[in-house]
Order: C-alpha cells, then sequence, then structure tokens
C-alpha cells in the first residue's frame, strides 16, 4: 500500500505561477541536462487522425529530484467545436528511488503552459540583446500571452507589438495585455514590420508554413520559435537557421524530429547530423549564449521532460508545504 | 473542469479477475490490433541504471472503446531489499473522443499482470495442442501463478510440472498451486526433463540466457515465451525460432526490440526484415494457428499497448457499474 497523493489544476495553480524562480527552476534543469546523468529518452508520440488528435509522453530522471514524471499531452483540435479545450493531460510523478507513485496532478496542461512559457524566458536571459526597447509577438493564444510575461521579468520591454492571423484576436490581444502586462501593445500591420521593429521576437503559433522571412532579419535580434513542437509545423523560414549568427535549440534530436531543424534539413540548409548548441549548454555556462548586442539569434523550443520533471517537483514541494492534495490509499 | 474517477488497487481487484472472460477480452483486442485502425507507437523506454531500475510506457488507441489507456510500468529492483515490490505502476485512461483524462487506475501493476496472463491464455487457445496431459511452468513468480491459471481455462490440464532455480521456491509453488489449481503440481528434476514431459511450457523469467534448448524440442509441443521483454532478456534457444513448425509473436516489431527475435537475429538465424504471424492476425483468422496435434509451435510474447487499453476498458466498465472509484473535480 502506498499513499499516493492527487493534486488537481485549482491546487496546482496554488503552489505554481510563472515568476523567475520558476525560469530559474527550469534554466537549473537545463543545466543538470547539460552536466549529465539525467535519462531524458524521446518523446512517445501517438497521432490520431481520425478524431483529429494527437498524444505526446514526455519524461525525464533527473538525480538529485525526489520524483521524476511522465507527462501525458493530449491534443485533440475538435475539442473547441464541442466548447472543451484542444489540450489537457496530467503528469504522474513516480519516486526517483523506488519508481513508486507518489502524486498524479491532475494539471489539465496548466504546468506544460508555465514550464513552456519558462523555457522562453531562459532563452530571453541568455539570448536576447540587454536592451529590448520592443519585443513583438506572433500568435496571440495563451502561450502568446504567457511568453510575453516570461520575457518581461527577464528584460526591460518598453513597447510590445503583436501579430495574427485573425486582426480581432490581435487587437483583442493588445488591449487585454496593455493591462496585464502595465506597457504599451499594440497590433503590427504586418509580421514582417513586427520583425523588423523588434529586438526580440517570439513565435507562439502551429503554424505550418513560416510566419517570419529570413530577409527580415536584422542586426540585434533574437528570435524564441516556440511553436513547432511537431513533424508537421513549421514556423521559421529555414535559411534563418544558416543565415543567424547563432542558433540553439532545447534538444538536437527533437529539433531534428519535430522542430524547426527538421525543415532546414529537409530543405537542404544544415546536415541531418548537424550538432547546434543546446540552450542547456547554454544555460549551463558550457557554451556561450549571446556575445554582442549586434548577433542575430535564434532558439528554437520543442519541450523537454527535464522541465516537466523540474515543474512537477517544484509543484509537489509546494503542495506539501501547504498541505494541498487529497490523498488516496492504494 | 471534468470528473475524473480514481481507482484504487482494492477497488480494481473486485472489477477485474483472471477468467475465461478476461482472456475473451484479450483475445478480441490482439483481433482489432489485426483489423487495423488501431494506433499503437512503439514502447517508450527509459533505463535507469544509477539505480537498477526502469520504466515502459505503453499505449493503444482501439477505435470504439470508449477510452484508451496510457500505461506507465516501472521496475525498480532493488525494491525487494527495502521490502517493497519491484514492479508497480498505473493507468491513465483517456477518453477515445475528446483525450481528457477520464480515469487514473492506480493498479500497482496488477492489471498488467492480469493482461499479461490473459495473453498467455490466447496463445494457449489457438496453438497449444487441445489435449494437454502435461504442462510445464518455468519460473516460481507471480506470472509462473497466473499463467497456470490461464492456461487451465483453455485447457484440462491434467498434471502440471514446475522448475526453478529456486529449488525451494519451486517447492513453495508446486505445493500452494496443488491446492491452487486443484491439480497435481510437482517439481521437475531439470528444465530438460520438464520440456521433454509436457505438451505445453512456459517460461516466465526474467533470464538472460536461454533456458529452453532447442535439443529438448518434440514434436506436439507449444512454448509460450512471456517472460523476455527488455532488449537483455532471452529466455529461448534462438534455434527453436527456425526449428520450430509455427513461431508467432505479440507484435514483431517489439519481439525484434525487445523479445525473442532479437537474439535470433544477433544470432544470425532469422533476418532483421522477418515477418512471422502475429498472435492479433491469429486471434482474427487471419492466419492459421495450430492445425495438427504433431506441430512444434512457439509464441513469443512481450506485451502490448492494445492489452493495456482492452484491460482499461474493462475495470472502468466494470467499476462504473459497481459505482467504486473516488470522483475527483479537476
Amino acid at each position: 500500500m502506498a499513499e499516493i497523493s492527487i493534486l488537481t489544476e485549482s491546487e496546482l495553480r496554488q503552489c505554481v505561477r510563472l515568476t523567475k524562480e520558476v525560469t530559474d527552476v527550469i534554466a537549473a534543469a537545463f543545466a543538470r541536462l547539460a552536466q549529465g546523468g539525467v535519462v531524458m529518452p524521446p518523446v512517445l508520440s501517438m497521432e490520431l487522425p481520425q478524431v483529429n488528435g494527437e498524444v505526446d509522453v514526455k519524461t525525464a530522471y533527473v538525480p538529485g529530484m525526489d520524483n521524476f514524471a511522465i507527462k501525458v499531452s493530449p491534443g485533440f483540435f475538435n475539442n473547441p467545436l464541442k466548447g472543451l479545450p484542444s489540450l489537457n493531460g496530467l503528469m504522474v510523478a513516480l519516486s526517483a528511488e523506488t519508481g513508486i507513485v507518489s502524486a498524479v496532478l491532475l494539471d489539465n496542461g496548466y504546468l506544460t503552459d508555465i514550464r513552456t512559457a519558462a523555457a522562453g524566458g531562459v532563452a530571453a536571459r541568455f539570448m536576447a540583446p540587454q536592451r529590448v526597447e520592443t519585443a513583438g509577438m506572433i500568435g496571440t493564444g495563451l502561450q502568446a500571452r504567457l511568453q510575453a510575461q516570461a520575457l518581461l521579468l527577464e528584460r526591460n520591454v518598453e513597447h510590445l507589438l503583436v501579430w495574427g492571423r485573425d486582426a480581432a484576436r490581435a487587437r483583442q490581444y493588445a488591449d487585454e495585455q496593455t493591462q496585464v502586462l502595465g506597457i504599451p501593445v499594440s497590433v503590427a500591420d504586418s509580421a514582417e514590420a513586427l520583425v523588423k521593429a523588434s529586438q526580440v521576437v517570439i513565435t507562439t503559433t502551429p503554424a505550418k508554413e513560416p510566419v517570419i522571412d529570413a530577409d527580415w532579419l536584422h542586426p540585434g535580434l533574437h528570435i524564441t520559435a516556440m511553436g513547432c513542437d511537431s513533424p508537421e509545423k513549421n514556423e521559421i523560414d529555414p535559411r534563418v537557421l544558416v543565415q543567424a549568427d547563432l542558433v540553439a535549440v532545447d534538444r538536437v534530436s527533437q529539433s531534428l524530429e519535430r522542430g524547426e531543424m527538421r525543415t532546414a534539413v529537409k530543405a537542404g540548409l544544415i546536415d541531418a547530423d548537424s550538432i547546434l548548441p543546446e540552450l542547456p549548454a547554454i544555460s549551463a555556462g558550457l557554451v556561450p549564449g549571446r556575445h554582442s548586442e549586434e548577433q542575430i539569434t535564434l532558439c528554437d523550443l520543442t519541450g523537454t521532460g527535464v522541465q516537466d520533471t523540474a515543474i512537477a517537483d517544484l509543484a509537489l514541494r509546494i503542495a506539501r508545504q501547504k498541505g494541498l492534495g487529497t490523498l488516496i490509499e492504494s
């Protein structure tokens, strides 16, 4: 008989919010990944075309953490027609010593949202120019909101531009985020205008064709591309991967399979055995990040199991302190 | 907000036991797999040598079933030193329509034990000779117990032999199972004597070297090898795979990676692109099973996600009928 803690989304929201401390936790987890000892198998991916769905399972074992998480992320894209969110899921926490289930985190994808945004924060920390007058957000969904918050924890952005295919949603984003972020947010005339005016651009779309053209690059630009996380997606003109001064990814194997490297390999612009620097190695100080304000940099994020284990570990520690969760004997 | 049912091991034990109906459910799930439409990705496997552990994640989407399961199976082999079981885990059931978590089955591996034994029952149903006077069990653990029960649901076995490396455990098995099964169970002098005397032999060991030699084969013998489910294991002399009249596996891709086909390929006895008949196709009637009492047959079982989804679906239906489970809003 083991005692298992069941935590609901509302309880987990009381434990973890997007703060600089959470970005620190994700940066530290990335550093651990680079330093060795972490076991992170390839993503288990299941495509379900018959229901317009997909499921990804991610995990990583991080020595020294009490638990490791196995994260189940379903995306069922007909759900909005039924009034339900597309993305859902949970995390299972297993004891790092015994493998016994210690907790089930019924977060409906909330912790994934937070750890994804925090990885954007880490990318900004090490790769954005120090001075960011204008930042640009491409996309108008939940990650467009969270990534802006994560960026503002790292840089004193003065003005945010937004662009999305749906002008009404972009307008709504601008109005709402001007209040939320406390800086002016305005709608850009085009993705091109947004990129040209910004020192940091974040792409948060499910695009299958590039939303950023290599011709728009300019000195001192950093791009974080976090939307592309499956083999049919692509946000960045593959020429950016060869034209930028520094291109980093969260995990080379994943970027090759499901990130922006995939398209660049397909276009014949980079080799399939290319070893790009990884954000984890940059976080660990093993590889340099940006080293001048003039560099053009790109960071491609596909989402890694080590982020899931780190955020689950954090949430469980805080939940225990707060006495949250329902204990089940099994 | 979704309502999620949390089921404990003791509740699940009230819902599912090893019966002929459960073997029917697993046979039907195998047949569905062979008939197409099922999505079953490769196993996610994580080796954790630093803690003498491993974790497998299996899943399958079966059209027509209300839910699909994602099964997490940790094996931490230092646990017995701490008075804990090596094998644990849970299943997560997701709605087949929306991907939303519908239930968490905290079974500590119980449902895996049952669906594994039931697959042995399916193998016996289609591949064992009709008349089984003597059956032999190699191994003395939990599956050695459950596989004997599953076999007896399919054939009127008159006498069971057992053999294990630990003579005391074999003796204990024989004494106990004579009571449980209601037929005489005796300890064989050797694995060789057991195989030569039996019409059905089931291997249930974590062996890394063969426990059955091809020289012991004889007409009318069926072997079910269920112990080998990871790349370092091997129960069957690889020559058996070429000398037997009919060799089937639960899933060719898995047997090549983590089953008995792996060793036979390594020994150069079969090709890596060998297409052996699959038990699912035999269950569906698409491929013949045993067609004479004299054939020598082998079935290699590695354990498949479709079994997990089928047993979870069954358990959930019965739990709902019985009103079992704790509902959590999340």
